[in-house]
C-alpha cells in the first residue's frame, strides 16, 4: 500500500524494536538513511538495528558513531532505498525477509511495492530517499542533531554526484543548506566520497580506463570492470564505484555503461544515461531498474563479450527510439 | 576605499557606458560576473561591454547570447572577480587601466585595492563573487532572468567545484536553489564544466598524471603541465584548469600542486590544500595569493626543476607552522 510522509512518521512513531534493512553493494544512499533512521529512532528512545547483507564501504566509517549497537527481536522491519527484495542480499537473506518487510522508504520509480506499506517520492521529486526521509523525521517532530544531518546529507550528497547530476533540484540544494546548519561535516563527507583517490582506486581506474571503447558513433561509452583488476590494483569491488560515473562523461556519448564482472562469475551492468536516453528502459529488458539516469540490471552470457552484446542490443533498441540519433553500427 | 553591498548598488544604478574587466586565464567567476554584470546592466537601458585580454574558454560558449555587442567610450570601469591589477593580462593592458578602475568586485583575501571602489566578500563570507554580485543586483532591484542565472550559477559552481569545495557555505546552497527555480540551465552548465571529458583533455591528463609525484612523506603532491604536453595532446591551457584538482586529491595529500609551463617559458603555480594547510601562505612568498585553500603565484626558476625546487621549499616552511606535521625529507 502506498502511503505519504505522515502516514510514515506516525508508524515510526507508534511502534518499537524496529529492523532497517538497507540494499547490497551498498551505496551513500542506502547507509546514509539506515544510518539516519536508526539514530533519530535510538534517540526517541526506541530499539533499533541495521542490517546489511555486505561489507560497508571504509569510506562511510564517519558515520559508525551514529548509532549504538543494540540487539533484541524486531517487531517492525522497514527497508531504505531498496527498489525491489533481490536487492537485499543472499538467497538466504532474501528469503528470510520476504513478505515480512513492513515498510519501504524509497526513490526508485522501479519499486517493486513488496512492503506492506510504501512511502516513494520518485524523481524530480526526491533525489535520493534520504531526501523523503528527512520529511519524515521533521513530520515525526524528530530530532535532526550533527550526526543524523551527517547521514542525510551523505545520502543525498552521493545520489547526486555532489549536486551534479540531474535529478539535483532546488529543494535538494535547500535541504542540503539546512544540513550544514545543523553541523553535518560535508567538508569530511565530500573529501571521503568525491575528492580522495586511494593508490588501489587510481591503480583501478587505470585498468579499468585502458578498456574504455565507443559505440553507435561515439553515442555510447563502455569500459569493463573484472576481478582481474580488483587483483591486480590490490582494490575490492567497494572501491569500484566512482568509475561508473566515468563513461557517460566521454564527449559525445549519450550512454555510459560499465559492464562489472561479479564474484561469481556473472556480468552486471551499471548504465548512465544523458537527456534524452531512458537508462531505466535499457535495464528493464534484464529486468533491471533503477531511474531515468541511472540504472542497473544483471546481464546474461557465460563471457564479458556475450553480456557487451546483449546490453549493446538493449542500447540499439533505445537510441532508436529518439529522432535525430542515428546509428550507422 | 573599501565598500558595502547597497554603495555599489548605488555607484551602478546611477552611471550609465560601462565597460567591465575580467582576469586572464578566465574562470568561470571572473567570466560569470562579467557577462552576469553587463546582462542585468544592458537590460535597465544601460550602454555596457565586457573585455576580456585572453581567449574565453569554449566551455562558457552558452553564456554568449547573454549579452549584445555594443561599443562606446566608457565612463566607469568595473573588474570582477581580479584580486590584483596585474591578473588583467599583458603590460600593455594593465598600463591602459592602472589608475583608472572605479569599482572591483571580488572575494579575494589578497585584493590590493587598486580600484577606487573596492567591494569584497571574503571566505568563509562568500565562496565566489558572483555570490557577492547577486546581493549587489538585488539591492539594485535589477532583474535576474534565467540567463543572469546562469551566469551566476556558472561564477558559483565552478569556484566551488559544483557544491564540494570547503568554500560551499548553507548561503552558497541557498543561492543556487534560488538560481535553479529561476532558471539557470543547470544541467548543461554542469554537464560542460564538470561531467565533459573531451579526447584532447583525456590525452592531456594521461601525460600529466604520469608526472605525478610525492614529496613530504606523501604531505604534498604535485603535477606538471608543460607546453610539450599541449602540442602532443592536441589541447591547449584552456583545457588544462580541471586538472589543477587532481594533486589535492591523492590519499594521504595536505598539499596539491600544479606546475605550468606558460608560453614564454615561465612557470605558474596552482597550490590547493586540505585543513589546516594555507595555499595563500605558500604563494604569498612569491607574490602570488588567492585564497586559503586555492592559491597561485609565478615561480622563479629557468626550468622546471628550479620552480619545483622553489615552491616545495616554500611548502617545507609552510607545513613547519604545523604541530604534528612532521617531514622527514
Amino acid at each position: 500500500m502506498r502511503i505519504d510522509v505522515p502516514f510514515a512518521a506516525g508508524l515510526l512513531r507508534d511502534r518499537d524494536n524496529i529492523e532497517i534493512l538497507c540494499h547490497q553493494s551498498p551505496d551513500g544512499d542506502t547507509i546514509g538513511c539506515g544510518f539516519a533512521l536508526c539514530r533519530v529512532l535510538q534517540q526517541m528512545g526506541k530499539q533499533a538495528f541495521i542490517t546489511v547483507d555486505d561489507v560497508i564501504p571504509v569510506c562511510f566509517d564517519y558515520l559508525h558513531p551514529a548509532v549504538e549497537k543494540q540487539s533484541f527481536e524486531p517487531q517492525f522491519i522497514v527497508a531504505v532505498d531498496v527498489a525491489t527484495i533481490d536487492m537485499l542480499g543472499s538467497a538466504e537473506h532474501i528469503a528470510k525477509y520476504r513478505g515480512r518487510i513492513d515498510l519501504c522508504i524509497d526513490h526508485h520509480a522501479s519499486n517493486t511495492d513488496y512492503a506492506k506499506y510504501t512511502l516513494i517520492e520518485t524523481e524530480p521529486e526526491a533525489a535520493a530517499a534520504a531526501e523523503t526521509l528527512l520529511q519524515v523525521f521533521y513530520a515525526m517532530g524528530a530530532p535532526v542533531d550533527a550526526l543524523t544531518a551527517d547521514c542525510i546529507y551523505t545520502g543525498i550528497a552521493t545520489d547526486t554526484g555532489c549536486f551534479r547530476y540531474t535529478n539535483t533540484t532546488s529543494r535538494t540544494l535547500r535541504i542540503a543548506a539546512d544540513l550544514l546548519d545543523r553541523g553535518a561535516r560535508f567538508e569530511l563527507i565530500n573529501k571521503r566520497n568525491f575528492d580522495t583517490r586511494t593508490k588501489t582506486y587510481s591503480a583501478l581506474e587505470a585498468l579499468a580506463l585502458a578498456t574504455l571503447n565507443t559505440y553507435f558513433d561515439g553515442k555510447c561509452a563502455m569500459l569493463d570492470i573484472t576481478q582481474e583488476m580488483y587483483r591486480l590494483s590490490g582494490s575490492d569491488e567497494s572501491e569500484a564505484h566512482p568509475l561508473k560515473a566515468l563513461p557517460r562523461q566521454v564527449e559525445g556519448a549519450l550512454v555510459g555503461v560499465t559492464i562489472k564482472e561479479e564474484k561469481n562469475g556473472t556480468f552486471r551492468a551499471s548504465v548512465r544515461t544523458n537527456t534524452p536516453v531512458d537508462a531505466c528502459n535499457i535495464c528493464k529488458r534484464f529486468g533491471g531498474g533503477g531511474h531515468k539516469r541511472a540504472s542497473g540490471c544483471d546481464l546474461p552470457g557465460a563471457t564479458i563479450e556475450e553480456a557487451r552484446k546483449n546490453i549493446l542490443e538493449s542500447i540499439r533498441l533505445e537510441l532508436n527510439q529518439y529522432d535525430g540519433i542515428s546509428l550507422s553500427q
